[in-house]
């Protein structure tokens, strides 16, 4: 999420979603913290989409309800928003505004206007932006990198490029997440080459799995089918609905039918059939999964068959991946993943592209953008390298705002930004705090300590009573609980020393003495809950 | 760990540790399961180690004292086991036997008869093992690569690997986990050629993060310093005494005495120091990890340094490594990792090398071993390619034993086999159990649900009360707890229709009503513990 604000105007661009890492268990999605825009609701004049991936779109079916602007973006972009916004129920409450990167058309929001250009990425109908602002024509490239070969045959569209470069860039805000790589990243069109060759060697059923929003990899896979014969079924809700609605708009074709209801593929001979499923970055509740688990309804993989994994793993869920790979090689099935065949291509520009952008717009001044620290820094040595100054070269801090004028940009103030987590059902109600519960939870277990004291005289009348979870097995631990028991016992006596009505040192007391006892038997340090009840 | 077995003769090869996986939260060590040797100790004729990295040594401090056994290995890998056994005090009752493999020195341990054999890894005097045995010759490669220029100019031992061969190998158990790359592992050279490229544009403090166990890699850069004038300073206890104990063995030669004492590393000039440390893996309280937080008592890290981060990631550490690195960027230093020059090589062959292996021995049978499911298929594809059928290739699993005479392969019966967990200082105490509710408390966190009930009557005089952690926020959703806590009351009653002394049915109660409740309310389940105590 990006934001722009100038005197009474805010226009934002994307709305996307994060995925929880590693040390964020049991949170199913990560959403911008819009408390800034909450706050400032009546001055917003738009949301700019740059295209239709989640980690761009995602959060709008949580915060649109909330900030109720117009969203502007491709016609795809938005097919992709109408699915969100049709399952949360919005849809009808929603303003949105088709964007056409075709023509010069621009669009006014406030003081600014949004002049959207075509770039490639690994979805359809992407766009970068570029803002006249007070303080100049800013350009924010969005996700890209230069594919000379498009699936769909659009390319970056360079002739635009070359007029704001002409009319004066003031700053650019560029894509910068596949700095890393040398050189250019492959054409989508690689990955069609590699099915090919798949294909004419398979005689089985072939499973694809890949993502919901790749759009062209499916209009690749339903043209390589009908090369070889075979018919597509797609498997996994998310992906069937994106499915219906590329058709609907145009963005996939399929002239000869390739296309068939997911359920039906299950009836046709091994090999006039491929199915494609969701699930290539492990996710243990889709389709991929649970056809490796051998507990798909439908699909059925032994030897003979083909399962091609399309995607590289999002750092943190290499494991995941390479458990469902492992269990698809134990039922007997040829297994393509990226390190065996390109099977996947980054939809971000390498260093060499990267690069390009920047030379072609020269702007005035540079923030990469979307990337980690590792990304930014290289893209500064990059720019350095292609002849701008350090002082040219601004990095971005999440909620640390940057001032921009005709003349100077500098860091401004910090505003509230971050993250709020979906669980469940919740928005927001699981926090850091409960996260990092979550986390020493599973490092070290929990053991609660129960006293039952009566009221009046102090006196404890029951327990030490003691449970744990995900500390020790507490049958085979038996007798370290009973000596945990008869320690507390003895170090805390009777009770009735303490005072009454106010149970906080007899708890602390517990918790210490539970803590130092446990320590010192097994060197580990479970969370300690004391619990005093009264009678 | 590989068991032969022949009448009553058994023998080990290796004994190594496993590194917990991210389902595995609160672990610290990952143990072999000897259940089936400790029921066997008279057997047992020998252990006999590969080379000395913690995947093949690590677990003979624990296990040894158990089994008791003489232990076989090279110079430099006993002396990384007499650092282990050192520390667990049981150096001195340890029978530890050094290999020769340069001479045509064998080892008998019962009906087996040893001869160690010369391969190349990213250790140094690491060998394989040529095993007669009642059924024919069986050749154990260990971990290996064929590096034409290994550090310290011993090479794989090709004149025995052909004596072998033309003796006639029954089977061959081989390494394949690097079979997903074609062709041939770069040689360790190339490593030192980079530090060379990097020391010779660096004018800051350089810091190199590496494994302990990788000697030869720490020879490159006591070359490298002194080829450029810098001194070496080693970080961390176990690279420490390594070194120490590689030097004393001449596994390490320092004629112009490079080597210093790590805090006297900091009072020299950025120019004249290279500091080696542990950590490359993302080891939260390693050196490199601390260095990049800014709280290492030595070392601190900013623009004009550089760091090299001289390893791959493990799957599963990706995000701990990279959030490493982006620190470091964010505190100015240069920051060198894989993906940006060759700073690291694998130690294992590839797909090329394991095919030179297997047609240099041209074995009657082989078993890919170390490797996951996706390994050991691509190796069988490999070996299918190379001319072997179907059925010259096993697949060997964990716990199933092959059983191999001069005629026949099969595969045999399941034995006790698996692993234990070390944890804290139990080994053992942890297991599956406590491991599942970890994730499930990680996942969703715990409700506890307390009630104080009148042994005598069944009445409930206090509570429900409920304490959770890692659910929700108990301040922020005191609304949700107390409901809980009235439906609850409305649910259970006053308990005076329980029956008295067996609580189990008022707990589950308890359970099922709360699992209901906050099921419907936030579409989670939390793990409950009812706890029911008497007064």
């Amino acid at each position: 999420m990006f934001l722009l604000e100038s005197g009474d105007d805010i226009v934002v661009v994307d709305c996307g979603v994060g995925f929880p890492e590693e040390e964020q268990p049991g949170i199913d999605l990560v959403l911008p913290d819009i408390t800034y825009l909450k706050k400032r609701r009546d001055r917003i004049r738009g949301l700019f989409l740059t295209h239709g991936h989640e980690d761009h779109i995602g959060a709008i079916a949580y915060h649109l309800p909330e900030l109720r602007v117009p969203v502007y973006g491709t016609k795809l972009t938005l097919g992709l928003v109408k699915v969100k916004l049709e399952e949360s129920g919005y849809l009808h409450q929603a303003d949105l505004r088709e964007l056409d990167p075709d023509t010069n058309a621009t669009y006014g929001a406030g003081v600014f206007r949004f002049e959207p250009f075509r770039v490639t990425h690994s979805i359809p109908d992407a766009v970068g932006f570029a803002i006249s602002t007070p303080a100049g024509l800013i350009v924010h490239t969005g996700d890209f990198k230069l594919d000379p070969t498009p699936i769909d045959d659009r390319r970056v569209d360079f002739t635009k490029l070359e007029r704001f470069a002409k009319q004066g860039v003031r700053l650019l805000v560029s894509d910068c997440v596949h700095i890393e790589t040398p050189g250019v990243t492959p054409s989508e069109r690689v990955v069609g080459e590699t099915y090919d060759d798949i294909f004419g060697q398979t005689e089985g059923r072939i499973v694809i799995a890949t993502f919901a929003s790749l759009i062209a990899r499916i209009q690749q896979i339903i043209d390589v089918a009908e090369k070889h014969g075979r018919r597509v079924a797609t498997l996994g809700r998310s992906l069937e609905k994106n499915v219906a609605m590329a058709l609907e708009l145009g963005y996939l074709s399929d002239p000869t039918n390739r296309l068939i209801d997911g359920r039906e593929g299950s009836f046709l001979p091994d090999n006039e059939i491929v199915f494609v499923v969701t699930g290539a970055q492990g996710e243990p509740m889709a389709v991929l999964s649970r056809i490796a688990n051998g507990d798909h309804r439908d699909v059925e993989i032994g030897p003979g068959d083909t399962v091609i994994v399309s995607a590289t793993p999002i750092p943190g869920n290499e494991t995941s991946v390479h458990r469902i790979i492992n269990q698809l090689f134990e039922r007997g099935a040829e297994v393509i993943y990226g390190q065996r065949a390109r099977v996947h291509v980054s939809g971000h520009g390498s260093a060499g592209e990267l690069a390009t952008m920047l030379t072609t717009l020269m702007p005035r001044d540079v923030v990469p953008f979307h990337g980690e620290a590792r990304h930014t820094a290289l893209y500064r040595d990059m720019a350095l390298e292609q002849g701008f100054e350090h002082e040219q070269i601004h990095i971005a801090a999440i909620g640390r705002a940057i001032e921009i004028t005709a003349d100077d940009v500098k860091t401004g103030d910090k505003v509230d930004a971050g993250y709020v987590y979906v669980d469940g059902i919740t928005v927001g109600a699981v926090g850091d705090v409960v996260v990092r519960d979550r986390r020493a939870l599973a490092q070290e277990g929990i053991l609660m300590v129960i006293v039952v004291v009566d009221r009046d005289t102090g006196q404890i009348v029951a327990g030490p009573e003691i449970a744990t979870r995900g500390f020790v097995h507490a049958k085979e631990s038996a007798d370290l609980i009973e000596r945990a028991k008869e320690h507390l016992r003895d170090s805390i006596g009777d009770g009735s020393h303490y005072a009454t009505a106010d149970w906080n040192y007899l708890s602390r007391q517990l918790r210490d003495t539970a803590s130092t006892f446990f320590h010192r038997e097994t060197r580990r340090r479970p969370m300690i809950l004391p619990m005093v009840m009264e009678v």
